[in-house]
């Protein structure tokens, strides 16, 4: 028999167990609605591949990944082409997950792996639950270019579900006047950390659309925006929901054939590191 | 007023009234069901800006390409995310150019896009009419992942429409067994230029994949497979076919984005040149 | 005929009517005296084929690209290699726009075309014309390299025509002494946007050299200069001439084969939407 | 629990279980002594990650990947900076593979990595064992600068321990005359496929340097010389060793980041799937 | 005979004279223990080449290359894969520096090139020797991957010889927890660059690892991490150092292959030409 | 004193005293007539830089570098802009080199420096001169976009120094009619290798537009043609001009910014390894 050692090929400082974990790290690598540069179907094999490249020990948060106990449960394979069967598939083992008592770190993908996740969330967190959005755009289309299920619509139906009051952006520099309009409705937009304050007691979804980094950082992404985040600024932003009470998040739209350097891609290895160090 | 003059946007060489011209260059910018490196929605614009670094003169043909009269109408505009939209809205076009009395020469976009232009064609030429395929895949398939729409099952469909023993593949390397089955069933196969000749009299469609070329040279395609042709192996076939009754023609599935060097995008544009000369 | 719909080629929100808009939008793809790494001649069709990513509405200043009239008028065709001549026939079109009683929005091309631009419209500006300059480089050298005509030198020309202390320059950080020296004497720069408001009343014209971004963002251009502006650094600059008397506008020296991964010329596109809302 | 489906992370086609297999394919991601241009590390999981888009039949063989009975048995892990307790490593795992009634099938790494397998080998092959090297280098120097254990080294060293006359090299073209003057003596080269079969009825292992291919398709490796192989040359080959007695094999020298374009990692890829077809 | 003009392939601004030079730049292009991301061995020549598209004069010291006296020694040649010779020439070449009166300026290679630099200078500077580090990393370690001698542990060991409490650490964010608590012990962490003044008595070293500026600007490196300083942050901490008596200096880990855009390069250039004005 | 060993920054293998050498390598960096991509100014440099990744030996030629006495003279410092200035100091350095009895080895630049050189050469050898041009393009306009001097024009100036059947062109695949009207005309056209024995007892001077190899191979060149030479096929024709009365060459149009792989530069290197072995 062969007696190695081998390397793991699982994300840096997992678990190996899933019976034990508290977090499930689920890969879903989903990117058929998307509009203008495609490519994040390769991302949660290529994030996990840079977390080798990562320290486990965080000097912001004075942790180590060990002590996050997740599991990393590798990648759903989807059904190509087939966007409704590939958003129920999220949905029944996101819902799984919650039975078991564990909670969800979704790694996308496109934006739209977000709505399944809250769709099957909001059935075992009905009330209180507020998603916190990290993003360059509103993504608060009705529609986009005719079609409903689009990593523009995403939030516009994720408010359906949850109420578009329980909506919180961070980042928006991007959208139509209307998607605009309906976040000065329900006042959506978050300007400083400090404004957090008032979710703690709150179910807290995280979804982090990786394009809220600044393409200077972040050139591996579809819809490239200026004026993004420096990383500190979203590190400060992820410090002030250290005490949350974080109950799923997701770290989605990188597109690793768009990131030449391998900067972008070693940057969303980290912001994940970062986000399951909060939970 | 502006006197300029100002740069034509337009293909180089092209005549620039649609009604006065022999050939229409249709570009079709869609590649909804691409599976692994999709972009070449940025072929036709992309290759229409090479071409401007093209010499007008083949010294291959011997000719000029103001000695081809055709027309560059642009790009259409495709509803995207909707597929059989898009097809339909290709189809409809192209039976346009042939009610003008025109040929259409179509400048892909993903493979698929000649579905529809054959289903347009098939209603000219309803018989003798031989689609001549270069190609490094079978595309045979009859679904890909459980859709039938795919670039992968696009010469499959065609097979349906004229029958699978008018379809004459050239260059292929890749694809399942059963696809290879079938290509043995109805001898689609060429292995030499002389064999073309059998089709002269026929009504001859070129549809040019370009990963029929090897990966040395078009690394900017979806799914590169070694051990393909050379330019001059391309164009030895090409010129075997000066004289035929070439009722139509495409070049499809550059992905511009994979193109770093922009050799890709340049050969591109000139097999376009001199497949215009064949016509 | 054909019915299409077709792609728009032209610049996302334009007015397709010359006659009727008040703005003119002008491709000026000339790079013929640049010393480092050329290539700005590619820009201006790539920032116009990047401009189909853009959202047409701008969160900075609440407006809409449609609610300015501007029309793309295409790019300029320059005889390659001769200097004097190219520089000309931006003046004598230049000119035209201004006859016509509208406005020119040059895109450069390499910045010596602010040059003839500049010698343009003095004469319809004979006095308080005021050339607000961001850049990285002084360019105020007399020769370079023994040549007068250089792109290091233009606004050292500027200055002979409209006055030294007419130009107003913000983001420089590189030069040689002489040129800081004439930067104090005439007292030239400025640091903060809210010494703008000096210069409400005057014709002013925006000239934006793009490498003053800085290259984390702006790796696309000839000559990267460290220490740059972020993108929101320029942004509040151009949000203080909001309501300014612009007569005039160029966006030069993006040079997109320096660009991998499409940021730049993304970001040159975002600064042209975002300047052509100041207009 | 949850029911995915997951994607098999592991090479297309593989049997999971290793005891049931025949054939064990090992990764040695050891770099250690590369003198130009390093990262071969990083080859084994980009290649088993390019195998997913390969299809799983082979045209050249007729034959099906399912049909080689194969278990990936991942990556070898090593202690960074030593490369004789990295070589031992390797000599080790492959004796248990060789205990156990198996076949190794290598992906490095480094040359150098062949060294130790052909130690394990040479204890179970003690005569007539060839060992078969598609390669660019003659590696035959004794040292290289002042290093025994170098990847230039290599065949010198596998020389000494199973003869030099049972080296044989296809694909040589750069070298110094001291190793010209090696493969002369022992008439090590091979220039015909024909030539193949005097070695029959030998244990034949075959290693493959990746650099044999010409560098127009493999620019991802670490020393390209000009006038390589096409991939089809090297397939010819491949196919004259269909009925042989390969008692191993191995596939090295794929340096991915040197590979913008990822045609080398699929090729590198395609290489193994066609070298596990022969076996 | 030739009389040119010929190209000066040294370092910008240089004085041909060694003997009569203040400042000797040493090139230093070894990368043998790097553990992820290599190449720094070809930094000192890209560096040079890179240095003839910068200005010899500094805006920020309002100084002139000119005006340092110093001298591109060129680069060493090492021994390939022999660590611990590599490090002994760069000790004696130094310590020849040092007995000549003048000081280093190095040019990495990996950080690892600091230690015998520090060796050689501490015989002429038994005391008051404070390194001043600016890293992203805190290379604190004892040993990486049970070796000693390593670019992550070089900090380790220059504490043992200057002791841990005269090294001064600026702009790490990562590392292990154990590093972390040596920061803690001996209080190594700067913050402001006011706090560098209690220093100027001193003889200072500094040595600058590039990847302390944010991977947006410097992707050529080895190991990027995020959340970085920008270029003037870095300059600001220059600023400071300018009437201080630096004794030598050192500038490592660029890593030109991971350098698409030639940004990386150029600012390494520039962050030479702003450390030699201090010295 | 410093000691070193420090890394020699010359071409591999040369000679470093000019006197005592045959052979002058000299460096042309200049591009000021390129019309499309530019930064052949980079490539002599860079080409140097090369030479140290190559072997000394050549199996081809069965001979070693050091068998060639070349002495590298460095690259001609050009006054920017001014094109007529530039030829004229190439002229008069290469007059220089042919006083002194050697030949020269020119490394370009764009094609336009061969014709300076050809107009000293032609005054030591005013008959029986020949020039033997590999090449993709004619190059035998007699204007490039009004302008006389431009590299599309070079072998037309020359045509006319040393008369038009005088010109032997290889590889010729893109041109204007006109141009190919001249070529027939005068029977400047050579198929096969065997053609050049008739000019062994010519003085033959050899220019190598390294875009006459395939864009496969040769993707950093500024006009990159379809349907080139291998590298072999290259090597073939060297091979039959071993024992050639040749009185000097040259290597032109390597634009290194558009070879993100390194291959372009490692092959421009090996072809003038090569041809100094037919020296």
């Amino acid at each position: 028999m062969l007696h190695g050692p081998f390397l793991d090929r699982n994300w840096m400082g997992q678990n190996p167990d899933y019976q034990e974990s508290d977090v499930v790290m689920l890969g879903m690598p989903f990117d058929g609605t998307v509009s203008y540069r495609s490519g994040s179907r390769f991302a949660p094999e290529l994030i996990r591949l840079a977390s080798w490249g990562l320290e486990t020990y965080s000097p912001l948060f004075d942790k180590d990944l060990e002590d996050v106990n997740f599991h990393d449960a590798g990648d759903l394979e989807f059904p190509l082409g087939n966007t409704q069967a590939s958003l129920n598939l999220i949905e029944k083992n996101v819902e799984e997950i919650y039975k078991d008592g564990k909670k969800v770190f979704g790694i996308g993908g496109e934006h739209l792996v977000t709505l399944p996740v809250i769709k099957a969330l909001s059935k075992f967190y009905p009330k209180d639950l507020v998603v916190i959005q990290f993003d360059a755009h509103t993504d608060l289309r009705k529609k986009y270019l005719g079609e409903e299920m689009s990593h523009s619509a995403v939030m516009y139906h994720i408010g359906e579900i949850i109420g578009f009051d329980n909506i919180k952006q961070i980042g928006i520099r991007s959208g139509m006047k209307e998607e605009f309009d309906i976040m000065k409705k329900y006042k959506t937009k978050l300007v400083f950390p400090e404004q957090l304050s008032r979710f703690k007691n709150k179910n807290v979804y995280i979804t982090v659309d990786l394009d809220v980094l600044d393409p200077s950082l972040m050139s591996g992404t579809g819809t490239p925006e200026g004026g993004g985040f420096t990383f500190n600024d979203l590190m400060e932003w992820f410090k002030n929901l250290e005490d949350f009470n974080i109950v799923g998040a997701d770290v989605v739209e990188l597109s690793p054939h768009y990131d030449n350097s391998g900067v972008s891609t070693a940057i969303a290895s980290k912001v994940v590191r970062e986000l399951l160090m909060c939970m």
